[in-house]
C-alpha cells in the first residue's frame, strides 16, 4: 500500500451519525399527530410517549386471574420454551472439544393457557425452564382473539400516517427470565407495554458494523428424551438438534451489554439508547433498528405487551443504503480474511 | 488477492436502488397534503403538480412588459455574465499547450431592469454573451421585492409539514440560452415555473459514484481588457481569471446529457429522471437530489421560475449515509490510484 492515508468511511459514518443524533430517546408528551409520527418516520428515529396506554382496558384490567377468565384456563396457547430464556438468539455450542456458535431457537409446544400462566407465576416451578408466549404471528388476532377488544385495533396515528393497517399485531407474556437477544426487523413497530416492564436497548441500522452478524447454523431445542439430540449442560430436560439441511441465519452476535465479547472493531463507536418501559408506555422502534429487549416483573406477576407491526417503506434510499452499509463492511472483512491467509501461507 | 469473489458494494447499492424506485416521476393531481408531502419528504423522492401555480398572479400576469412597469426599468438588478451560459460549471481550460478542468463562475455586473430584459429578449444583441439572474440569495423577498407579492409567501403544505418557513426564496430569470450544471444542494426544494420552460435531468443522491465529482481550481468570468486574464476561444469580450487563494471546488464534472465524457465506471448504471415544467407546474426536488437545469422560451420571451428553499433534517441516517457513500468511492478510487502508481513504478 502507498503512504497516503486512507480515513475509514464505516468509522467515519457511525461517528457523522453519533455527532449529529442523540443517544437519548425523545420523550412525547402526548401521541403524536399523523403528521409528527410522519418526521420520526423520516428520520427514522425512536420516541417514546409515557402513560399512552394507560387508558386501554387491557393496561386498567390485564390481571393473571382476569386474562385466564377471558381467555379460558384450558385454551392451547403456543410456548417457546428454552432452557435460560435464550430463544432465536445465539449460543456457544460445545461438541466434541470446540465451540461453535449456533443459532438456537425454542422448543415449541401447546399448553393449556391455565397452565402456563401458573408456571410463569410460581416460583417453585417443577421444571427448570424458561417459558414465553412470544409467536410473532398477529397472534392476538388469532390465538389470543378473545383478548383483542382490550386494546387498540390500530394506532390511529401511524394507521393514517403509513396509510394502511397493521400487518401483525402480537401479544408477548413472559417473566424477567426470558430476553429477545439483539436483532432487527424490517417493520415500523410501535411498542406498548401493558404490565411489568420491558427494557430495550436500541442501535440504528447504520450501526450494522458494530453488531457482529455471523452467519450461524440453526438449531432447536427439544426436550428429552430425543434421538439425537445433544445435551445441553444448562438443562437435563431439554437438548439441541441441530438443522444441517436448514439455511444458515444471519444474526447479529455482539451484546451492547458485554461489550468486549465478540465485538468488531466498530463496536465501541455504537452509543446505544437505552429506554425502560412501564405500564401504559408506548414506544416507537423505526423499522431496521436493533434491538434486545429483556423484562422485569413483580413476583407472581407477568409481563405482558402488545405491538403492532406496519410495513415499511422500501422506496426510497434508506433500504439500499443499510444494504449498503452490510455490503462494505462485508467486504472489507474479506478482504482482511484474505490478507490474514496470505500472511498464514507465506510462513 | 485470492480467488474469492468480491461483490462490488456500489454498484449493488445503485442497481438495488434502481430495483426499487422508479425513474419516471410521479405526478400528482393536485398539490398534497402536508402529511402526503412528509411521505415523499421521507422516501426522498420527487413529483410534479401539473398546473399547482396557474391561479397565481405571477403565472397570470409576468409579461416582459408588465415585469418592467412591477419593479422598474433602471432598478439595479445582478446579472451573471458568460459566453455560453455556463455558470457555475466544469470548463476545460486550454492553456500552454496542456488542458485543465477548472470551475467557472459567471461575471458578476449590475445592470438596469429593462436593459437586463431588452437584452433578453433581442434577438441581436450586441455583445455574444448570455446573462441570466440567478442568484441565490433569496433574491425574490430583496431585490425584487416588488414582484413578491404576485407569489406564494410560502408553500403551505412545505411550511406545516417541514414546520418551518422558506430560509431563500429565489427568482430566476433567464432564456435557452442559459444551463445550470449538474449539482446538489442541501434543501429541500420547491420549484414554480412562470413562464416558459426547464427542462430537469435528476439523479437521487445514491448516484455520487456516477457523477465523477472532482476537486476543481476555481476561476470566474470578467469583462475585457482585464489585467491578467485569460483569453477564452468563446469570447473575445470575456476573459478567465483564476482564483489561487481560494479553496478548490468539489463538483460533478459528468453531464447525463453527454454520458459518455467523464464518466466513472459506475455512470452506466445511473437513471437519470427527466421533467419538464411547462408555466404553473410545480416540482418537489428533494434534498441532495443532483440536477441539471436547461431551459426554453418563445423568441422574445423569458423563462421565469421562482424556487423557495427549506431546511432539509440533518438529523437520521440520510445524510450520514450520503456522505458514506462518497467516502467509499474516493477510497476505492484512492486504492485503485495508488495500485496504477505502483504499477507505473515497476517499469
Amino acid at each position: 500500500m502507498s503512504d497516503t492515508e486512507i480515513q475509514d468511511p464505516i468509522a467515519e459514518l457511525i461517528t457523522n451519525y453519533n455527532e449529529l443524533n442523540s443517544s437519548q430517546i425523545d420523550q412525547l408528551p402526548s401521541e403524536p399527530s399523523p403528521l409528527e409520527f410522519m418526521r420520526y418516520v423520516s428520520k427514522n428515529t425512536p420516541f417514546v410517549v409515557r402513560g399512552a396506554a394507560l387508558t386501554w382496558k387491557a393496561t386498567q384490567t390485564w390481571t393473571v386471574p382476569y386474562l385466564k377468565s377471558l381467555l379460558g384456563e384450558t385454551t392451547q396457547v403456543n410456548v417457546a420454551v428454552t432452557p435460560s430464556g435464550n430463544a432465536d438468539s445465539p449460543y456457544s455450542l460445545e461438541q466434541n472439544g470446540t465451540t461453535s456458535l449456533v443459532f438456537v431457537k425454542p422448543h415449541e409446544e401447546y399448553q393449556p393457557f391455565g397452565e402456563f400462566l401458573d408456571f410463569l407465576t410460581s416460583s417453585n416451578s417443577p421444571t427448570k425452564e424458561v417459558r414465553y408466549a412470544q409467536t410473532q404471528n398477529d397472534n392476538l388476532r388469532n390465538e389470543y382473539l378473545p383478548l383483542f377488544s382490550h386494546v387498540e385495533r390500530t394506532i390511529p396515528f401511524a394507521r393514517i400516517a403509513l396509510d394502511c393497517d397493521p400487518d401483525a399485531i402480537n401479544m408477548w407474556i413472559g417473566t424477567s427470565h426470558s430476553t429477545t437477544a439483539l436483532h432487527k426487523d424490517n417493520y415500523e413497530n410501535i411498542y406498548v407495554q401493558i404490565s411489568g416492564q420491558k427494557h430495550f436497548v436500541l442501535l440504528p441500522p447504520i450501526c450494522q458494523p458494530c453488531v457482529n452478524e455471523q452467519m450461524l447454523e440453526p438449531a432447536h431445542y427439544v426436550r428429552l428424551p430425543c434421538e439425537g439430540a445433544i445435551p445441553v449442560p444448562d438443562s437435563t430436560d431439554l437438548g439441541l438438534v441441530m438443522e444441517p439441511h436448514s439455511p444458515y441465519v444471519p444474526f447479529a452476535t455482539w451484546d451492547p451489554d458485554s461489550p468486549m465479547l465478540n465485538e468488531t472493531e466498530y463496536s465501541c463507536l455504537a452509543r446505544p439508547m437505552k429506554v425502560t418501559l412501564n405500564p401504559g408506555d408506548m414506544l416507537y422502534l423505526p423499522a431496521m433498528w436493533y434491538h434486545k429487549v429483556s423484562q422485569s416483573c413483580k413476583e407472581g406477576e407477568v409481563c405482558v405487551a402488545v405491538n403492532y407491526w406496519y410495513d415499511m417503506e422500501f422506496t426510497g434510499p434508506l433500504y439500499p443504503l443499510t444494504t449498503f452499509v452490510r455490503s462494505v463492511f462485508n467486504k472489507e472483512r474479506e478482504i482482511e480474511s484474505d490478507i490474514e491467509d496470505e500472511d498464514g501461507n507465506d510462513e
